[in-house]
């Protein structure tokens, strides 16, 4: 399957402001990219790239003054296949846990494990290790959390979302990221394009999407407590410990967003 | 000047759990070393050993039932001299910063840049760039926070201090890191011995210590809101982006700390 | 000045519950009243009434399942006066402020009086007592906060408004209540009909408004952080430490709001 | 039984300040005294006394400046029968609770009724309406939440309980509070007296105690969620909707307490 990704982003910047962005896909997605995955801006800025320290392809750039467009249009090749299920893999002992996935069983600004560590053993400690217990923490978030984007706020945490239980797609992904830490079961944050790729739903407003990856049986694999089902296409971009890490574009100073679109959708015919 | 450090440290375990310690001094200081940096346990366990994505020399082990006791003797060369001053270091544009210090102006768990962005502007945002602001904050902190080891809890963060204005010397810093980073200054927290070298202080329990650094002139430097006076000995640890990247040991499971006392002291005669 | 006032809310109830509203002027406006002031239900409900501990005239009354409408239109005898001003008025030394306003000093769910203390002292604590300093609040919170209804949201306390610097008209009185208290200035909320009388506004979807009252010289006066200039026409409802005491409608059970419409405005010709 | 009750306590004030105290007995409690119920202070002062909007008699008056003792010690009949037991008492259904105790469903500074509304439904909600179902609130609390002077903080809330599960006496009542308001049952936070009576406890430092009330079977009870079992010789003092409505002193200002001590043992022999 081939799927056509690409972003429209609008800034009017009131001052010269530096900006970071994460506006590629993840570089474990390179092989399958099918053009170029460029960011363009118009006016033309001096963009200069580098990979941080959870592996993500960040851009950063002096925007001017003034309106600022960034935008991207590339091809990637996907397998088609919906999101892996593997109900056999097993949570790691934590001592038997690589070095590198260490960090995400800790405490991060919106995933509050150490305010939620009880709740979480509460309502799933005593379920069975493994995959079964992150899909009862996904269902059990999927069924108590209302979604609807006027929910949306910066400052939302885990912890806000156990209390206020409404929230959009990032709010759903923090809370299980939390859980399974407390758990001590490895989770991250991750971010990329999921368009409505062989599902039938309702037309939304396409924004970026975030779902969140656990470290099971040796690997990282993908989760989505706001949809809860096996969906096609994703893209990954970027990968952190929660939204704070991975923000689309980060703007040391005013940026005013002006216009804001997304394209992901299969390339048929 | 050669300064004795170490720790002696007990726990209690219920039942084998996987430990993660900062319990070396941090490779910057590998050199000054004048003796092995080894952590002894007893019972003896299998420790691993790596560096963290800050760069800090992370030990790792299983530990067994029962009691546990960490501890490590040392010596140390050291300048002597107090923590550097540098009233002309200028702070960088954003845009001039290196890409690893980025991370640094971001928001963490303890550390909610985004809540206390006004508050940093307001208070401080009038002040002229440089060292002299960096001061100013450690001033105000210094003058409004009251210290006390009874205030201390392990969920307080920057914003619980700003309301409170009490705390320990990590909640200082973490109100510290804070601001400066509301004001696009790269600020990290620190972790490592301060013993009361060639300071006449009131005794006190001796404890690891908190410190934070902030990137002026194309490097770091030493700051700290606690103590607010430049002292000599410290020996750095870790850093990271606030207490929950550097914990001296983090357990995955219960463990009951029964005794502690750390060692940093000036070898005279 | 005539002014029609009135309101019609409905309701979908889906098992019977119990709903205590403020639906009626406060008794303190009763002799301007030129019509009944009723509270009209449909289908019809028993409504009884009560006063609660703040002087409010409460409706209280079991809802039926399905859909409930409740309305109310009448007139009312207004000074056709902008609020009061008195420059003049002073604040009260504790001592001499009377028993019955003391509980306005106090913390309340969503004024944390203990947690913007020190902030409020820092702010205002220099400024002279009395109607200016109050005036000083207002001024900094209209220049700080930024209206929107987006921005509501029902947990919202004085603190988060003080940090995310966002909200609807009862936060702007929630965070002056609060900065008022912390200096010792008894405060309360109000909430009531505020029509967009002899003033030239964009027109806004039209809504029960919530204001505040301070204790000065002897009498209570009204101020509003949101709008920041005297208005004409406020009819006061209800007053009480804070939102959660004089909602609009209160309901013990689910249910859920279908439509809500306000009223007030000028009688002419 | 005849128990003797009683206090000294100890202020230094930097400069005038007017402070509130709950020093009495409640008045429902005023024909069990067996003595004066007078409060004592050194200087003397001049102390006017009110019944606040709760019922409970408070004590005014303006401390000068210096050490200002304030004590009190007197005689009481109690029956020396410990907390009533009624596992029959009901629940009512809200449209058949009295007016009075309507607010004692709401919110307030400690209880944040609205953010562990899901919570308590969630534990407590299948459980079956009455007596039972406030034990099991107080069973849980008592299982969860661990007691340690050192644990106690002043703007520690029901929700800060809910998710540390430390905190003193006062914190497992607010979380009870809480978590009975959420089901619809108006509980009410009361202090007083509470000795060691006809009781073996470990010594502890005798200090005032918190308890609360729920509102069942057309009475209010007494419930302890930090004892957790009926208890002899409660003498109370002040109810209200949380611990900001009773404190035992309230200063307008600074007032730094220097000694602190609460009697209140039987009287034998």
């Amino acid at each position: 399957m081939l799927i056509r990704i690409g972003y429209d982003i609008g800034f009017d910047i009131p001052s010269p402001v530096t900006m970071v962005g994460m506006l590629h896909v993840h570089p474990s997605r390179n092989t399958d990219l099918r053009g170029p995955d460029e960011v363009i801006a118009e006016p033309q800025v001096n963009i200069t790239s580098y990979l941080d320290g959870f592996g993500n392809r960040c851009s950063r750039f002096l925007a001017p003054q003034g309106n600022l467009a960034l935008h991207n249009l590339t091809l990637i090749e996907d397998s088609g296949e919906p999101d892996a299920s593997a109900p056999e893999a097993e949570e790691h002992p934590v001592d038997q846990l690589p070095n590198e996935t260490l960090p995400y069983l800790l405490n991060s600004r919106y995933c509050e494990v150490d305010q939620l560590s009880n709740v979480a053993v509460e309502l799933f400690g005593a379920i069975a290790p493994g995959w079964g217990r992150v899909r009862a923490i996904c269902d059990w978030i999927h069924a108590k959390v209302t979604f609807g984007y006027h929910f949306a706020r910066p400052t939302k945490t885990a912890l806000d979302v156990f209390t206020e239980r409404v929230g959009v797609c990032r709010d759903f992904q923090h809370l299980a990221v939390t859980f399974c830490r407390a758990l001590n079961i490895p989770a991250r944050y991750a971010t990329g394009y999921l368009g409505d790729i062989r599902v039938s739903l309702p037309p939304s407003p396409m924004d970026f999407s975030a779902w969140f990856e656990v470290y099971l049986s040796n690997r990282w694999w993908t989760f989505d407590a706001r949809h809860n089902y096996p969906r096609v296409g994703r893209v990954l971009m970027a990968v952190g410990r929660d939204a704070s890490d991975v923000a689309i574009t980060t703007s040391f100073g005013l940026a005013n967003l002006t216009h804001f679109s997304v394209i992901s959708d299969e390339v048929t015919g």
